[in-house]
């Protein structure tokens, strides 16, 4: 059937922040992306899919895993998709999927030994880096805390690569109480940032770590820094006054899991 | 003396980049930005400053040293700046600079012992991510293929902030011959890919390196990795398809530097 109108007003209303807040619900654009969605546990509710695609066997696997997912598949125009993708990138569909609401659970924390917890990034395309990294890595968990741009933001989902599927995030933490638990969980607590006591290859990186990151602008805060068991930085060798906070948290999760994995073989 | 309407017309002009190719201009925001312009040998051409700044004597400093380099200092009011600035950011200024022409310098290419090459970095945060963290590790010449954005493209000099009037910094290079250039000059060239034989740990970062970046979209083309003394990868842990080509490039200059360090102290 041929999407509707309704339908294409509900599709354009998601790329606003408080509709996907109220109705919990994001966009996805792309072929790659839906894939992603659908071998992740993440319900799609409806699909635009050009014409020309209904009918190729290349995404005969993608239309039949969507419709017994009961998800509601549309033909749409090019015209139509145009207007509805954000980028040039859609690729011949669009969907609607439904957010997934972590929680901290006590269970989580248990199991996890590496956590990240970004304190206020407002970047999208920062956040979505933390995402991928945090993902290549594998870290268990991804804490963003409220001052962080929204997770389902457009361009945080395109920058994630399909990322955001693959691994367990909680948005809107409250910082100081969540550190509090984590320590209590037998965290240990470690800030990263540009004038911390020790650098972070003095660290060691063993045991139930989590490594929090500041905000672009403030960098981390006070309150953070008292709580903290240690600020970590990494040294500068230039003129440059900080690094990206997205490559600041690769290179030290890089570091963790090169450490662990020579403990491991050790 | 009040800036005229031609002068307006004149910045104005520089946020599109066949104006900025034509005069070899481009736009910098902001008093930090502009603090940086004139620790470097950037030639200011014409400053704007809110009249309230013009007294103000923590920038006093600033604005003597833009006449005594011959900078024409204009006065502007609160909407002429914000029709100007592409940002909130411009915090009360805005100066049209001189483009450096960076070139491949033999004298250059003889002291450099770490190189960056980026073939075509297409996204503006990712290129001013590169030069931050090409920065901050201090590394000794940063190459753009022809496929990269604009170096002074407005976005790409907000995201360096500053950076990049701290290190060389080549344009528009040809890839391919210039990788033959450094390796006539004693450079070992290591390509970064996912799918690299060797993990960028079991490498020895020592002697004259250039690191070779590919592009977001595909990666290191084939004919650099004919070329390539290597191709390394940052080892994955997890389920994304690839890191940020930013991030990638922070994680290996912290490999190398510290590699280099430890050296130097053992």
């Amino acid at each position: 059937m041929h999407i509707t109108k309704n339908e294409i007003k509900y599709i354009r209303s998601l790329s606003q922040k408080k509709n996907r807040q109220t109705e919990q619900k994001f966009v996805v654009e792309g072929w790659r992306a839906l894939k992603e969605v659908l071998n992740s546990a993440s319900k799609v509710e409806i699909a635009g899919v050009l014409s020309r695609y209904l009918d190729d066997p290349d995404y005969k696997g993608i239309l039949s895993k969507l419709e017994e997912r009961g998800a509601v598949v549309r033909e749409l125009t090019e015209t139509e998709l145009n207007a509805l993708a954000d980028t040039v990138h859609a690729q011949g569909v669009i969907a609607v999927v439904q957010q997934k609401k972590g929680s901290l659970e006590p269970d989580v924390l248990k199991k996890a030994s590496l956590v990240v917890v970004a304190d206020a990034v407002s970047d999208p395309g920062n956040l979505g880096s933390i995402i991928r990294s945090s993902d290549w890595f594998n870290i268990d968990l991804l804490l963003l805390g409220k001052g962080c741009v929204e997770l389902h933001n457009d361009k945080v989902i395109r920058s994630t690569v399909g990322s955001i599927f693959h691994l367990p995030i909680v948005e809107d933490i409250e910082l100081l109480s969540t550190l509090r638990v984590l320590k209590k969980n037998g965290f240990c607590v470690i800030a990263l940032s540009g004038d911390g006591k020790h650098s972070y290859e003095d660290q060691p990186m063993s045991g139930k770590l989590a490594i929090v990151l500041g905000s672009e602008a403030h960098g981390v805060s006070a309150e953070v820094r008292t709580l903290a068991d240690d600020i970590v930085r990494i040294p500068k060798y230039g003129k440059a006054e900080s690094l990206n906070v997205g490559v600041a948290c690769g290179i030290v999760l890089a570091r963790i899991r090169s450490q662990r994995e020579t403990k491991k073989g050790a």
